[in-house]
């Protein structure tokens, strides 16, 4: 391995003291930033990161406001609590947990909460305010990208950057803050052709596609930043007992890209700590820009 | 020349013929579509633009609705105004011609419009819209460049596509279009390093820039596809009687891009007609949706 391991939990950790920083700064004005997070049923996935992020929350001196509602809620009933939210002065940032149960339209409970506490940053209006280069609430998951490439590379402005991948949450927005930021930015995903030689022109690749280990270390230009934003649970031979074992990847192949690349992020401990650091940061910016008070710097897009 | 000519102004005509069919169809159903148009001011380039756009909307048999405002317009009276268009059910679509006078701001101009007579496409709802593949009013110009990469085209799945230039008014929704029609799409713009490469990559150029001709021949990759939406007026030596002439050019030099592409728009009669065509259809979708009509195939993204 020749690249720099880009520490994200080390990363995570400096951003989350900062935001404590701030909040302490805010509650000596007398506000207490505030974040509530719905969750609907019992998935357990969600469930831990519902309370990592409860936790994490409460660490850095916010209020935490959990909503846990039973799988048969019915829409009506979630666009309710989502209205009363809206409506309360304690609480700054909205996220319900995705996935909900089918009978719930996604669409319809992100366009319901109020886009200036939609620390998610899902709402369509956040979406348009990004892609028109206005102050916006940015996705978390992008916006930790973003954050420790800067910290890396400081300006990015003029570098070739390849996003693989092309979803709503992540892909796109990434796009969108990278061309900000004045990379050149090209959006490859499934119908992509010779997307090896696509990636191998990139200074930065941002892998976000969900497929294991997809992109090899013969897809990536020598001393290229690679971001991987995969969590991939795949089977890793038995235990002793002969039950199964698993691990977690990337949608990069680490050892192959790892002896190419200048940086890389590794899974886990690189991309996932700093999507919640960025949801405790969306909420602080949302309380500051509720209340009037001056946003911290270099915590947003 | 050996590239096939896109012949723009033949293809908005017979767009505009088929609205008019479609507008016939609704009016059928006591319903007549309606576009009001605002200009604050008196720029002639605008004036001539405000005047193209009632005519053709009166031939497709739409009503028209134009409010010429003097120049000294008070940002509150415009925003009455829109407040008035948005209720008037007359009124299906609503149009600020920009630019408008310094004392106004634009942005706040463009969030007042009811995003579902949004025809130009530039409300934040309806760029969050188009940017997460929901339906949305879509930009004209970029729609009428998509219109005719179809036509051409079929199916754009996997093409490579360069947009040059990332304005909010074309480069960067033309990109959502591609990404949206599957192509492999690279934004690239004034800090782009070695962009003459990056465009040589492309089966698909859309240059949109605003430099007379600055995209040439060697930039093309033999066979390629260029759409031009660059209109800029630049010196053309003398007239007899001495006086300066001028003539119409894109941001490509045609001569030379069209001996290596294998299809061009020219300037004028590409790109150009086919944004009031695109216009007229945006309006129509946004009537057909207001009154829970059937919309019609192929006149919107």
């Amino acid at each position: 391995m020749t690249a720099t391991l880009i520490d994200g939990k080390a990363f995570a950790a400096k951003m989350r003291a900062r935001v404590a920083d701030e909040v302490a700064r805010v509650k000596a004005a007398g506000i207490v930033p505030g974040l509530a997070v719905v969750l609907v049923g019992e998935d357990p996935a969600s469930a831990v990161y519902v309370r990592n992020k409860g936790k994490q929350t409460l660490e850095v001196g916010m209020e935490s406001f959990e909503h846990k509602l039973p799988i048969d809620t019915s829409e009506a009933d979630l666009l309710d609590l989502i209205a009363t939210l809206n409506a309360d002065p304690a609480v700054h940032g909205i996220l319900c947990q995705l996935p909900v149960p089918d009978h719930i339209d996604a669409d319809k409970v992100l366009a319901a909460i109020d886009p200036a506490k939609d620390v998610d940053g899902f709402h369509v209006s956040n979406v348009g305010l990004l892609a028109t280069g206005q102050k916006a609430m940015v996705p978390c998951t992008p916006l930790g990208c973003l954050m420790m490439l800067r910290d890396l590379h400081g300006s990015l402005s003029g570098m070739d950057a390849v996003v693989v991948g092309r979803s709503n949450i992540v892909g796109k927005p990434m796009a969108q803050l990278l061309l900000r930021d004045s990379c050149t930015v090209t959006i490859a995903h499934s119908r992509t052709k010779n997307i090896e030689d696509v990636v191998r022109r990139a200074d930065i690749v941002v892998a976000a596609v969900g497929r294991p280990e997809m992109v090899t270390g013969d897809w990536i230009k020598p001393g290229a930043t690679v971001i991987d934003v995969g969590i991939n649970r795949i089977g890793a031979g038995l235990k002793d007992d002969g039950s199964p074992k698993t691990r977690l990847v990337g949608d990069c192949h680490f050892e192959s890209c790892a002896a190419v690349a200048g940086a890389i992020t590794p899974v886990p401990g690189g991309v996932g700590p700093m999507t919640i650091a960025c949801l405790l940061a969306n909420t602080l910016t949302a309380c500051c820009r509720a209340n009037g008070l001056a946003e911290p710097e270099g915590l947003t897009a």
